[in-house]
C-alpha cells in the first residue's frame, strides 16, 4: 500500500534546515527574523517538530499544537515547506517519571535515568502507546497541509552516543520470541552457535540473555543475533510510526539515517521508507590534505544512494563546523558549496542543515548554523549558505531527475561488519575504514561506483568488489558463481568467505575456492619486525596489513611476496571462470598497489570514468545522468587552484556557456558541466 | 559575630606539621622521641585530631579524650601549639555500619562501601547530628585550651580522589529545593537551561535529577547549577561544624583547602572562615627546568591570598616527595628552603607539613615526612626541616604583619571553570593551564599579582587580565565597564563574554562590544595542518590554540594574522574608552607574545615590579611590605648559581648585612632583601 | 596419602592436545579422521573433558557419559592416553539459571549474568555440591580405565579475563572466618592493618569488607589478606575437586597453571598436586628479536619446575599462533619445534597443545591447533606437529628420568608481587618485569636457574638472587641471615626490606642491615630531567629506574653515582659476612650492568654455565641431567644461522653422532648434546 499511496516530493532541489521554532516562541522578533533571512538564503523548506514532544503534549494527553499550526502556516505563506518530524527522538520528562519502564537499561542491566536524546526502550508497550498516539495526532492535524511534504520519522534513531540496544526484561522477552522465530528449537540454535564450546548449551529459551560484559561475551552467534535483532527492533519501532501517521496521511515517509552507522542495518531499513535521507559531517579539514574525507564522504552518499538505487536527500549537514568533536574546524571559503555540490554529485536533491539558528543553551548551542548568534545575516557563513541557496535554484532544472549510474558495485554489508569486527584472532581490523580505502582510488579516478550488501542485485554490474567479506549470507557464495559464470568480474581480498550467517567456519574449503582457483591455508598479522613487500608489474609494494597465504591452484599468479616464509607466494590471483574471472588479493598493502590493480582491471574491463578529460591530483568528477545528458561534477579539493585538461567540449550550466581546452578551478570549488548525446 | 569573637592567631611565623599520635598510643618511647625532635627542628604548631574519630568516639556515643588531652598538655608545656581538627575527614566503620545512609552515592546511583576518607554524604541527617555531637563535644573539652590556637575543619573538603558530591535522595531532594529557591517557578528553571532543546522541559520539581552519565549529562544549565550546589551544599555542612565548634570556643576557624581545586568555590568559602590555609604540593623536579611549576605554586599562593586578601598558613606541604603522583621525585638540595620560602614570599605565615611521622602502614606510609621509618633525626630531609625553622625563626619579626599587594588583578572564576570546560565545542580547553599561562610572564617579571573572581572588588587595580571568561557572572561586564570608563586598563581574550550565568548564550553581541570596540564573529579551532602566525611588533609569533575571528569597530589593531582565510584580521586589538582603555587577544600564541604584550602593557600602564635589580632567566621576586617598609624575596630555581645585578642597596635580613652591586645566588635557594622607605 | 597412592605418569614423553570431541559429535568422519590424524603426528595423549559439563550432565542430575566413554575407548584402542579433566572450567546454562548464586559478583557488589567461562562462586554451597557430585560421577566411571593416565581438575583456574576473586555475602562471610583464624582478634587485625590511619578501626567483624573502588582500597594490609584470601580459597575449592575425584581413582592429580599469574599463588597450589602443569604462551616474533621473549618463557619454565623442584607438564602450548593477542603473528618455520623443545630443555616431560582441532564456532575458532578447518594434513602446521612428534619419540629415552638442577635460585615470591605492586609511592613497578630482566643475563649465559619463593629450602644454593623484594616473609630475614652466615652469597636491591608481611614498615633499621652493611635512607624516582649513571668496573652505565641512597657501613662500595646530589653515594655494596657475602644493588641501571655484574659474581663464586662452549648471541643452552648423563639443549633464537664454538667432544642424540669443533646452527633450531662422565 506504502508505496502505491504516497505523493511524491517536489520536483526541484531542495534547499533546508532543521527548525526550531519552538525554542523561540517568546520572542516574535526572532521568529519574524527566521523567515525574513530563509528567504534571502533561499530556504524552501525545514524540517519541524524533531524533538518537540515536551512541547505538542505539555503532559500526559494534554495537547498543543497550536504554536505547530501558525508556524507551518506561516512558513507555506512564504512558500517554504515543511518536513514534519514525529517526534520521538527524545522522550519528555513527564512520561519517564510516569513510566520508568520507557527509559533504556544497558548492557550490565541498570536502567538509565532520564535525559539526553534517543533515550526510550523499543520495546516498552507504554512507549509504544505514547508514540502511536502523539504521532497519529500531528498526522491528523497536519498529514494533509499543502505546506508539509512529507515525514521525518524520529530522528538519527539510535544515535545517542552511548548504545543503540535496550536490555530490558521486555526486550529480552523480544529477543527470545525473535530467536525462537528463527531457529525453531533450542537445537537448532545451539547447533548455530557451536554452545557446545565452553559448556554453553542452553536447554531452555529463558536462560538465553543479551550479551554483556558482565555475563555473555565470547558467543559470537549470539552477539551476531543480538546485533541483527537490535536492528530490526527499532525498525519495528519506526515501522509503527510509519504506520501512524500514514493513517491520516499519504505523504511520503523518510527517516534521517547517518551513513556508515554500525548499530542499524540500514539495507533493511531503506526497504520500508519511502525515499532516504542522510546526515552528512565529513571531517573537513582534520588532515593534511581533504581527498582522503572526500573520498570517504562519496563513499557514504554512495551508499546511502545505493538502498534504494535512487536519489536522496541529505536531511544534514553544517554550514560551518559541528560541535562535537575534539577540534571543531571552520569550513574554509569554498568547502560550503563544494561539499553541497559533492552531495547532489552523488545522488542528493537536496543541502538541508542542522541547523537553521543556533539555540542559545544546552549541548548544540555551538553547533554550526545558518544563522548564529550575535550577527543576524552578517556573517561570512550566512553568505555562503545564500550562495548555496542560488547555485541550488539555478542548477536544479538540470539536476532534479537525474541519478548516478555505475557499472561497478563493491560490497558493504552490515551483517559482516559486526562480525568482522567481532573476530577475535588474527588482528582488529575496521572494516569501514579498510571498505573506504578499497573505495578511495575509484573515487580518484573519478569513476561512480555504487554500493550493496550481499543480497544486492548484481545484474546490472560488471565488476564486483568485495574486501573483507569475512561473512557469506547464506547463497551469497552461489549468486557470485552465477555472476562470474556470466561473465562478471570479481574481486575479493584476504580475510574472506571465512564464516558463514552465525559465524560458524566454512569447513573443507573456501566456499568459492573453484571460482577463484586458489586454496587458502594460513593468515599472518605481523608487527614492525616482519617488514614485507609484494611484487606486481614489476614494482615493489609495501605490506601494510594482513598477508594471507594461498596456494595457487586453477588461478595465474600475478603478484607475489618478496619476503619471509612465504617468500614467492601468491599476493594476487586472477582466476579464469565461465565466462569471467576472479580475483583474489591474499595481501593488504599501501594504497599504490591498489591503484595500480584498479587501473589494469577497468582497461580489461572496459569500464573507465567516461570523463573526457585529465583530473589533477585532489580534483575528482562524479556523474548524473538520465536519458538525454549526462552532467559531469568536477571538484577541486585542493587547498589552491587546479587545472583540469578537457579533451573535448563541455557546457558550464552555470556559467551557461561551452568550455573547452583546460578550466582554471579555483580552491575548494566545483564546476558542472553538461554533456549532450553526441557532444 | 564571628570576625568579632575570634581571636587571632599567634603573631610569628608557624612552623609546623600534621601530627598522628594516635597511630602510636602503645609506642610511648615514639611519642617522647617526637616531641624532642619537634624542638630540635623548631617546630612551634602542630594540626592535631585530623582523621581521629574512631580514636576518639570508640563506638556510637562512647567518647574517649584522654590521650588527646594528654598530647596537648605535653605539647603546649613544650611551646608547640595545636590547631585542632574536627574528625569528619573520615568516618569510623561503626557509624556506616549502623547508619549506611552516611555513605555517598555516586552519579550511577549506587552507594559506596565504607573505607577510604571524604566519604560521607553531607545530606544526611544521621552524618549531621554525629558530627554536631563529635564537634561540640571535642570544642567543650579542648576549645578554651591554652595550647589550642584555631580549628582546622574537617580535612581537604571533597578530597576523596573520585567525586565530590553525593547523588543520593537526600541531596536530590536538597538540590531541588535550592533550585526553588533560586529560580521560584519552574518556567524560569526551563528558560534558564533552555529545557525546549531535546524536549528536556521539567513539569513537576520531582522530575529533576542531579547530572549522570546514566541520564542527564548535556543540560549545561542543569550541570552548572549542579556544581554550585555540591560546593554551596558541602559549604553548608563546614558551616555547621563550624557553629558546632563556636559553641564553646573563640578560637579562629579555618580549613585545609587545596589551591586550584575545581569542585569547590573557595571564594565562597572563604568568605565563611576566619583565616584561609591550604595544602601546597608543586611537582617540583618534574620537568626540564622548575620555571613553570613554579610559577604555578607562585599563582596558587597568590589565589588562596586573594579569597580575604590577606596572609594565610600553608598548612601542608611536604618535606621531601609525595607518594601519590606517577613518579615520586625527592626534593632536591636546597629546595625545601626555597619553596617553603616562596609560600611566605606570597603570603603564608607559617610553613607546615603533612607529616610529622611517616605512618607505618596503609596508603600514606610512603609519604614524606619530617621524621622517616628507620633512620629518627639522621636524615637529610631532618636537616633540611630544621633549617627551615631555623630561618623561619630569624625572620619572623620581619615578616610577620605584612603582606603581598598588587595593581594587577588577574579573574580566575570558578563558576566560569566549571562552564568553560564543560563547552561542547569549539575544542576542549584546560582552563587552569590556560589561566597559568597567562600568569607566567608576570612571575618571570617579578610582578606581584592578585586573584580575583568577578566578583571581587577592583576598585584598588590598574589592569585586569581575564583570559578565557567564557562566562560573565550577572552586573559584570557592567563593573568591567565603569573599570575601564574610570580610567582601568582591562585585557580579555577570545572564548569570553560569551554566555551568562545559566550558560545561555549572549544574543545581538558581545556584552563588553562597545568597551572593546569589536564585534566577534567565528572561533576557529584548528589541527596542524592549519599553522598560522601573529605578526606584532615586527615579530611573528606562532598560533597554539583558538582564534577569534573578529571585526575592528573602534579598536586600534596591535597585531594581526599572518595566514589563512582570516589573514590580516585583528588578532590584538586595543580600544580607548572612557578614560581607561581595553585589549583583546583574539589568538591564542605562543607565550613570547604574552611577554612582549605584557612588557608594553607594564610600561605603558607604568605598572612594573618596582624591584630595583636586573633578575636572570629563573629567578623571580616578590614583594610583601606594610606601610613601613618592603620585603623582596629573591628566588632562585635554577639548578645552578644565578648572579642577580642590583641598582641600588638592600638590607639582607638573614645575613643581616647590606648588599649591592651584585649577588650570587646558590641553586635552588631564596634570599630575602629589606628595602626601607628612601632606601 | 596422596603422593603414597597416586600412581607415576607413563615413562615417556608426552605429546597431546586438549581435544573437544564433544563439538563433533554429529560429524563421525570428523572423529574418525582425529584419530588417523593424531597417530600420523605421534599424539599419545590427549586432554579430555574441558569445558564439558554442559554435555556430561545434560540438565540437573541427568548424566550422559556414553560419549565420553567411546572416546576414551577408542583413543585407548589407539594407544593414545586420556588426560581427564573435571569440568567445571564452565557452567552449564541450567546451573546457573536455576541458582543465581552460583554466578560471581565483583567488586561493585553486581552479580554476573551467566557466560564466559571461570564463572563460579568458589564459596557458593550449590556450586561445591554440583561440582562434587559431578567429579565424583566421572571419577566413578573412568577413574580406573586403563586410558586415562591423570587428572587434569578444572582448568586455569581465575582465568576469565576479569577477575579471579567474588565479592558475595557467601565469600565476605568465608573472608571474615579466615581473618577471625589467621588473627584472633579484632585488635590484633586492626593493628596489623594500621586501621588508626583514616579512622578505619573495625569494631565488628562484620564490618570488614572485601577491598573494592566503592569502598576500600588504601588499606593495604586488607588488600594483600584480600589476595591471599582468594587464592586460598580457590585451592580449597581446587582441594575438594581432588578429594572427590580421589574417591574412586588412583590417578595422579594436576592442573593446568598459567606461569606468572598473578592471582594464584603458585607455591601454595603446588604442594596440592601430584605434578605440575602449566600452559605456555610466549609472544613470539613480537620484537626485533626473540631473546627477551625467550628469557622470560625459560624462566616461566623455571618457576613451575621450582614449585616442586621436578619436572613437568607442558599443559597446553600452541602450534601456530594465538587468537587473543591484539596481533596474533604465525610461529616462523623452526619456531614450534624450538618452542616445544624450550620446555624440555627446562623440565618439561611433554608438549601439548591448545588446541588439537579448531573449532567451528565461538571465541576461540582462530586460535591455532593441530588441524585447522580446512585442509586436513595438508598444512604446514601440521607438519610441524608431526616433526615434534617424531623428535619426541627419538629423544624421549635420554630425556625421560632427568632434570633441570641449578646452583642458584632467583626469589619470585607471589605475596610480595601482591605488596609491592600495590605500594603507594616511589613509583609503579612491575615486579614480573623486573625479575625478568634480573633473570635475563643468566639465560643469555646458558646458566641453569631455580626459582623459589622466600619459604623455599635453599640449602642447595650457592647464590640467591632476590630483586625487588620489598616485603619480608616472617623468618625470612634471619634464613637469609643464616644462608651467608653459612658461607651463601646473597644479592638483593634496592626497595626491599621496606615491609613485613601484613606491609606494615620496618622501623629502625633494614632487616638485613648488619648483613648487608648499609643503612638504606632515601628512595629517588626520576623523570627524564634527572639523567644519572653509575660507575662500576671503570665503565659508566645508564640508571633506568629507582635509585636508592644509601650508607655504606660495613660494606665495600663496588659501584657508585655519577650525578646529582647523592653523586659518589653507593649505587652496588658487598658485605663481608660469615662465610659468605652480600650484595646489595643501590641503583637500577641498564642489563649491560647486571651482566657485568653477574659475570664477576659467577667468577667469585665459581658457578658457571658448564657448557664447554662459546655462544654467539641469542643462542643458549639449558641443561637437564641426572646422576648418569648431562643433556645440553643448544637453541638458537636468531632469525639466521648461528655457529656454536665447542671446547670438547658433545653426541647429538638425535642425529647420533659425535659433534666437535663448531656446529652450524640453523634459524630458530636446538640441537641436543649428550655429556657423559668423563667426555
Amino acid at each position: 500500500m506504502r508505496n502505491k499511496t504516497a505523493r511524491k516530493l517536489p520536483e526541484k532541489l531542495l534547499h533546508g534546515a532543521d527548525y526550531n521554532p519552538e525554542q523561540w516562541l517568546d520572542c516574535p522578533e526572532i521568529l519574524e527574523e527566521d523567515i525574513k533571512l530563509m528567504k534571502k538564503a533561499g530556504i524552501n523548506c525545514v524540517s519541524l517538530g524533531i524533538f518537540s514532544w515536551s512541547q505538542l503534549e505539555l503532559d500526559d494527553g494534554r495537547y498543543s499544537f497550536e504554536w505547530m499550526e501558525d508556524i507551518i502556516e506561516k512558513l507555506y505563506q512564504n512558500h517554504i515547506y515543511t518536513i514534519l518530524a514525529t517526534p520521538t527522538g527524545a522522550i519528555p520528562p513527564w512520561l519517564s517519571a510516569a513510566h520508568e519502564e520507557v527509559l533504556q537499561v544497558n548492557e550490565y542491566g541498570v536502567r538509565n535515568y532520564a535525559g539526553n536524546r534517543h533515550n526510550f526502550c523499543p520495546g516498552s508497550p507504554v512507549m509504544r502507546r505514547k508514540m502511536r498516539a502523539i504521532d497519529s495526532k500531528l498526522s491528523q492535524k497536519f498529514g494533509q497541509h499543502p505546506g508539509v511534504i512529507a515525514w521525518h520519522i524520529s530522528n538519527e534513531y539510535g544515535g545517542n552516543g552511548r548504545a543503540a540496544d535496550c536490555h530490558c526484561p521486555y526486550c529480552q522477552e523480544e529477543f527470545r520470541k525473535w530467536l525462537q522465530e528463527k531457529y525453531g528449537t533450542l537445537e537448532n540454535l545451539n547447533k548455530a552457535w557451536w554452545t557446545t564450546f565452553w559448556s554453553h548449551s542452553y536447554t531452555d529459551w529463558s536462560q538465553i540473555h543479551s550479551p554483556s560484559e558482565r555475563g555473555e561475551n565470547v558467543l559470537h552467534g549470539l552477539k551476531l543475533d543480538w546485533k541483527r535483532f537490535v536492528s530490526h527492533q527499532l525498525l519495528d519501532f519506526a515501522k509503527e510510526e510509519i504506520a501512524a501517521v500514514r493513517e491520516y496521511s499519504d505523504r511520503p515517509v523518510t527517516t534521517n539515517m547517518m551513513g556508515f552507522f554500525k548499530p542499524l542495518n540500514y539495507f533493511e531499513w531503506g526497504k520500508e521508507f519511502d525515499f532516504i535521507s542522510w546526515d552528512n559531517y565529513p571531517d573537513w579539514h582534520s588532515e593534511e590534505n581533504e581527498f582522503r574525507v572526500a573520498a570517504e564522504a562519496a563513499a557514504a552518499h554512495s551508499l546511502m544512494r545505493g538502498l534504494k538505487k535512487a536519489p536522496f536527500l541529505m536531511m544534514e549537514s553544517t554550514p560551518s563546523m559541528v560541535n562535537w568533536r575534539p577540534v571543531n574546524t571552520l569550513k574554509r571559503p569554498g568547502m560550503h558549496s563544494l561539499s553541497s555540490l559533492q552531495a547532489i554529485a552523488h545522488g542528493s536533491d537536496s543541502v538541508q542543515y542542522f541547523q537553521w539558528r543556533k539555540s542559545r543553551g544546552s549541548c548544540e548551542k555551538f553547533h554550526g548554523a545558518a544563522v548564529d548568534h550575535k550577527n543576524g545575516e552578517n556573517t561570512r557563513v550566512f553568505g555562503d549558505v545564500c550562495e548555496v541557496g542560488k547555485r541550488l535554484r539555478n542548477i536544479s532544472e538540470y539536476v532534479w531527475g537525474t541519478c548516478s549510474h555505475a557499472k561497478i558495485a563493491m560490497i558493504f554489508d552490515w551483517e559482516n561488519w559486526w562480525a568482522v569486527e567481532d573476530v577475535c584472532g588474527v588482528e582488529k581490523l575496521d572494516y569501514k575504514n579498510l571498505f573506504c580505502k578499497y573505495f578511495y582510488p575509484f573515487w580518484e579516478m573519478g569513476v561512480n561506483v555504487d554500493i550493496q550488501n550481499m543480497e544486492g542485485d548484481f545484474s546490472d554490474y560488471q565488476i564486483i568488489i568485495a574486501p573483507y567479506n569475512y561473512m557469506y549470507q547464506k547463497g551469497y557464495a552461489d549468486k557470485i558463481r552465477e555472476f562470474v559464470k556470466n561473465g562478471g568480474c570479481y574481486v575479493t581480498t584476504c580475510w574472506s568467505g571465512e564464516a558463514d550467517d552465525t559465524d560458524l567456519c566454512f569447513l573443507q574449503a573456501h566456499p568459492l575456492r573453484d571460482v577463484l582457483g586458489i586454496r587458502t591455508e594460513e593468515t599472518d598479522a605481523c608487527g614492525a619486525a616482519w617488514d614485507n613487500q609484494v611484487s606486481y608489474c614489476g614494482v615493489s609494494y609495501q605490506v601494510t596489513g594482513l598477508r594471507g597465504i594461498i596456494h595457487r591452484e586453477t588461478a595465474e599468479v600475478k603478484a607475489y611476496y618478496e619476503k619471509d616464509f612465504y617468500k614467492g607466494f601468491p599476493a594476487l590471483t586472477r582466476n579464469a571462470y565461465g565466462k569471467g574471472c576472479a580475483y583474489y588479493i591474499a595481501a593488504e598493502t599501501e594504497i599504490a598497489f591498489l591503484k595500480k590493480f584498479y587501473q589494469n582491471l577497468l582497461e580489461e574491463e572496459g569500464a573507465g570514468a567516461g570523463f573526457a578529460g585529465k583530473l589533477p591530483e585532489g580534483v575528482t568528477v562524479s556523474c548524473r545522468n538520465d536519458e538525454k545528458k549526462k552532467l559531469w561534477f568536477l571538484q577541486n579539493y585542493n587547498r589552491r587552484e587546479a587545472v583540469v585538461i578537457l579533451y573535448k567540449k563541455y557546457f558550464d550550466i552555470e556559467l551557461q556557456k561551452d568550455v573547452e581546452g583546460t578550466i582554471e578551478m579555483q580552491p575548494f570549488s566545483c564546476d558542472i558541466l553538461l554533456e549532450e548525446p553526441g557532444s
